[in-house]
């Protein structure tokens, strides 16, 4: 059996992105000799101008073009609320539902001693001197409502109850076991909306 | 709500491809940051060089990386049978049953009066001309079963049965409305084997 080298290397290129099969892989090559070649250009160039260039904000530690993210460095944002995600694409979550006025705190992960993550894995100590800084007075926790997200959750709450600043965490309007990405704009906001401070 | 630019332009890029919505795209972006530099770069080359380098086999009217593809340029392969398939990925799904030992013929699309498709725009003339100068014994009509595949089936036949070869069609083994890219390898295996002679 024949293969053309460079569609071969097409669709293995492909398939190892997550949730491209072979098939979806040889599709998704196939459609490419069917576009402009100037749409296959900007294709790889968008990707690779983004894989080179976006940054983490040296603030909140969410994804940025410059130092600090276009959130952190807008003035009508509020910066007595913090918002703690685990991941940079949660915080585009919340923001897509549009009624989060403050600012983010973007850990890099969650505590998950199977995975061997510890707190000092993860962009803790940065969130404590922010409220220990003052300033802050209600940090808001959006860890995912999984096993290791609530550990995570759980394991803030103790770190900063002793400060001044309110500590809460989102409502139950997220299902247990789902992530903040997935989730309809809705329930991110019910779960915003609902928030509760922690016991 | 604030954006990022580079990763807005690269949600919109992968969210071009057929069967990626906006979230898979997201999901697709988020994961080239967690991958290395260097995989990125060879995703974004590898596409690019496909879609740059790739041609048409000026003999079958495959895909090839040369003037003449690999299946045509091969001297064991058999030129008195000849498979008359629709588009390049119908090729490759007959050659992943390895059966099939002749060459190809690659229409270049059906013919399809409600899309405006005639005869004059498929590499009709071409496989008129392989047949009228006598060296192939069969033709395979491997068009997709469904109305428009069907009515090129026909056209072909009629084109084709006052030369010398016989002309055949695959057998039913593929179920009406199903596309060759997506059966399973058996199916088209029991396709090729019980091809029978048209009406």
């Amino acid at each position: 059996m024949h293969k053309i080298r460079l569609l071969e290397e097409c669709i293995t290129e492909f398939s190892r992105l997550p949730g491209i099969g072979r098939k979806s892989a040889a599709r998704l090559s196939m459609h490419l000799l069917k576009i402009k070649k100037e749409d296959v250009l900007r294709l790889a160039d968008k990707i690779t101008l983004f894989r080179e260039n976006i940054i983490i904000c040296s603030e909140c530690g969410g994804l940025s073009e410059d130092e600090i993210c276009p959130i952190c460095s807008d003035p009508k944002r509020d910066r007595r609320t913090l918002l703690v995600v685990e991941e940079a694409k949660d915080l585009f979550a919340i923001e897509q539902t549009g009624c989060y006025n403050g600012v983010y705190h973007v850990l890099g992960g969650k505590i998950s001693p199977l995975e061997g993550i510890g707190p000092d894995k993860l962009r803790i100590r940065e969130l404590t001197e922010k409220v220990k800084a003052g300033g802050v007075s209600e940090v808001i926790i959006a860890t995912n409502p999984d096993l290791d997200g609530e550990t995570t959750a759980v394991y803030l709450f103790k770190l900063l109850k002793d400060y001044s600043a309110a500590v809460t965490k989102l409502a139950s309007g997220l299902a247990l076991g789902t992530h903040i990405e997935y989730a309809d704009e809705l329930t991110v906001l019910r779960a915003i909306e609902g928030r509760r401070e922690m016991y």
